[in-house]
């Protein structure tokens, strides 16, 4: 066998079994590889921030990581924001990065980057496999560091001719995922004396802590001591909707967030960071927090944060049979009328089918929207975690590869979709299930507001320009269907219900562009 | 005023009057500050690489750099491959990639990132502005080092306060163009001994050396002398066509290459490096000279080539008044049936208009477009200089920026523009003059070939689906459409004719998609 097929069989041995992937001429042996390795999903994007967005969302809901081939440094650099965005939602992955051959490195080819200098940024970790005899040793290890807990970026650079060169070495054992270390008895039983000393104390979750489990644990918590439950702003995944534990996330506008956590003396970190604002603003705090507030980090994103909660609700001695408010569903009635942001909530919250995964990059149209679909059917919330926008159409994508019995409802800003709207033709290359819902409203919205906020006053037409979409509008179900996806425009209620109806009803991509 | 004024002001003084922009939060203080800058033209991209891409081909054609506007390390990751390309290609530029305000950035937001990492692979220079104060300072080296011949990348990070805050710091000084430094005498008359001696000499052409005016002297020593004029397989752009010395070019497939070179025993290099396979290949060379070959380094690209080949030529005693063959117009008869990618190239050259800017991302299916184009209406040629695909829409749409009373022929592969599709947007909004034909194959067809190439065999299933682009194919007229872009489709030369003609006779963006 060669190094690259040294390198599939290690992955599958792994479990890592899906591939999303731009390759290079670089990587042509990983390609011919998968000929003899079926059991690889290979599945291709035609821009290397679908591979890597997708990758980030079927980890997301596979809790398991992909692998991403991708051409060079360039190809590497076109992937970045999208890894990036998965490194701050602790998502595991394993980008394989195609080099020239290494002896040709030398010779400067048009190609040559310094691989390295652009992953280490957005990478935990980043390791070359110099030769075919190493490749084995070297992807065992990245995904092992992939699986560390919480989740890790692993970044492999893979030069041509160790995936060319013939290899005998035996193939790497690939040890079995870490465990989630335990939160210690000494840690828990401070938190629970401070929450037993009273006064307004906030429990902060995050990563893990907002699966279903652990979030009934905090809710039983919440229910017997009267602590509040709070979530980041942005969290990679959260089991949301009727009959899980409601739970609120820190507001994005710094005024709204500094306001919601004025009076909070006390803040317990499960897995999550304190909240701290996205961009600095003059004469805004950095904090969320009062000055004043003690901050206590309980648990680390990678413990075992379920086991954590257990045990500090059996600390407070809160019984595991008690029963803690879950949210019921409620159908709201559906829209009619005029298209709103609001509207738009209202129906995804009306039509939502069971057991969906909603895709949440509404980013400025779409900041209600979590409220709204509180008391919906039950769901999971994946949602952009970085800021680097372009990650939900991606995000969409892979989580639809790694859940094909799911619906996956996309509920996309048009100016983020933008940035990697090449993955609708994925959507339709692999017939994935989801809806996509283009909140169209032809501006950047988010930087209108932005501009106030820093103090920089209303746009003129110069900046104007920086801020609009429009002069021309996109048309979003041509763009579509020039990807091969169904599409239909939505400019009221009505019509919205009906295009969501009539996609909710059957399998396969869909795009409705809702006019705002 | 504030640091984003004195950003402006030292732009503005040191002539760069052209911002490329996808800004941000950090950035809106710069954006506010365009409205008191009309003299500035700020263009926006809806994705970063749409923005750098055009900032390179700008200057290109404007030969002076353009400003970028990028947010945070995300946004300069997405615009890094076409900076990859203007680096390649010896462009200059200047990159302003926002940043968080320095206090901020111990708090780790989450589009905290490490921009200096990201930056330094494709950069010459990096350097933040620190504050407010600093900022004119490190805005007029930034200016100094892009404007180095032959052109360099400098990356100026501003943090979001240094954009806010006040300063009454003097604006600096920048200071006028760099001149190109003179190739010594010594090293002209120990080219002009070695060309003397006789045997098959190679004078290897690059960068500036590809205007009309050095193309013309090095025409006059080959005809003078009988050394070949070659130029390298990329060039960041060439003076072509009728009433041009003509020059072929090194082909991108290795064979090809090592063939044309065979026999060459001597190689000068002006303002070009020796060329080197584009990818290494199992058991063939990376050098595409012979072994023995002797290779001299005349002249540096940031060398005055011009006066170089002067002063060869002199120092050969060539007479200034000799007249050395150029390329006579030919239009070649207008193509008939089915369209094939030679059918696209013939009809280009037949009605290629007066003064074009032909921009070349067309991969395999134009690998003979350059040929075809040499007796063509005589016009500037710009191609893919890194290898990083996804970089001809952009590029197109910066030169007719820079060019506004130039057609622009945009020639096009249809995978690679599909990295880049965005531009479209830009070039509806900026009503830019540009022509687009899209080659569409539907398929990454360079890797087929790359695939044999490194000896990896033909594609079985799974392979195939990496390299090709279809089920679904792209509808690129309603890709263009939903762009803002008029679009038409040709499967038949005669079609295809008909919508040039038709895109020729008047102005503002078209695009044809070509199903060959």
């Amino acid at each position: 066998m060669n190094g690259a097929d040294a390198l599939c069989d290690t992955l599958l041995a792994g479990g890592v079994d899906v591939c999303f992937a731009n390759p290079g001429t670089s990587e042509m042996h990983f390609v011919a590889a998968l000929d003899r390795k079926p059991q690889m999903r290979c599945v291709l994007g035609l821009f290397e921030g679908v591979v890597t967005g997708a990758a980030d969302g079927y980890a997301r809901m596979a809790d398991k990581p992909a692998a991403t081939l991708l051409h060079t440094g360039p190809g590497l650099a076109n992937g970045l924001a999208n890894i990036h965005n998965a490194k701050r939602g602790n998502t595991p992955m394993i980008n394989v990065v195609g080099d020239h051959a290494t002896y040709h490195l030398a010779y400067d080819a048009p190609l040559t980057t310094d691989i390295e200098s652009l992953a280490r940024p957005m990478s935990h970790w980043v390791k070359s496999a110099p030769t075919a005899d190493a490749v084995s040793a070297v992807a065992a290890e990245a995904i092992a560091e992939a699986r560390t807990p919480p989740g890790r970026i692993a970044t492999l650079i893979l030069p041509a001719d160790a995936a060319w060169n013939e290899t005998r070495a035996p193939l790497s054992n690939v040890p079995p995922p870490a465990a989630r270390p335990a939160v210690s008895q000494e840690a828990i039983r401070d938190a629970a004396r401070k929450i037993r000393a009273g006064g307004a104390t906030t429990l902060m979750l995050s990563g893990a802590a907002l699966r279903e489990k652990p979030l009934a644990v905090a809710g039983r918590i919440a229910a017997a001591t009267g602590v509040r439950l709070l979530s980041q702003q942005s969290n990679a995944r959260l089991e949301h909707g009727a009959g899980r534990t409601p739970i609120a996330r820190v507001p994005y506008p710094v005024d709204q967030a500094i306001a919601m956590l004025a009076d909070v003396q006390r803040m317990i970190l499960v897995g999550a960071k304190a909240p701290v604002g996205f961009f600095a603003y003059p004469g805004k705090p950095s904090a969320m927090t009062p000055a004043d507030c003690e901050i206590t980090r309980l648990a680390e994103p990678g413990d075992d944060l379920l086991g954590c909660l257990e045990a500090l609700a059996d600390e407070l001695g809160i019984s595991r049979t008690t029963q803690a408010p879950v949210a019921q569903l409620q159908r709201p009635e559906l829209p009619t009328g005029r298209l709103t942001p609001d509207a738009i909530a209202t129906a995804v919250a009306a039509l939502m089918p069971d057991n969906a995964i909603v895709c949440d990059e509404s980013v400025t149209s779409g900041r209600q929207l979590f409220r709204f679909i509180g008391a919906a059917a039950p769901h999971d919330y994946i949602q952009l975690t970085g800021g680097a926008i372009g990650s939900g159409l991606p995000m969409a994508a892979g989580a639809a590869i790694a859940c094909p019995d799911r619906k996956v409802l996309s509920l996309q800003a048009d100016g983020s979709a933008m940035y990697t709207l090449q993955a609708l033709w994925t959507m339709a290359r692999e017939d994935l299930d989801v809806l996509t819902i283009i909140f169209s409203n032809r501006s950047y919205a988010i930087l209108r507001g932005e501009l106030r906020q820093v103090g920089a006053g209303e746009p003129g037409r110069n900046a104007q320009r920086m801020l609009d979409l429009d002069n021309p509008a996109l048309d979003w179900t041509a763009l579509a269907k020039g990807s091969g996806v169904e599409a239909a425009r939505a400019t009221d209620c009505e019509t919205l219900v009906a295009h969501m109806k009539a996609a909710l009803s059957r399998r396969g991509p869909f795009l409705i562009e809702a006019a705002i």
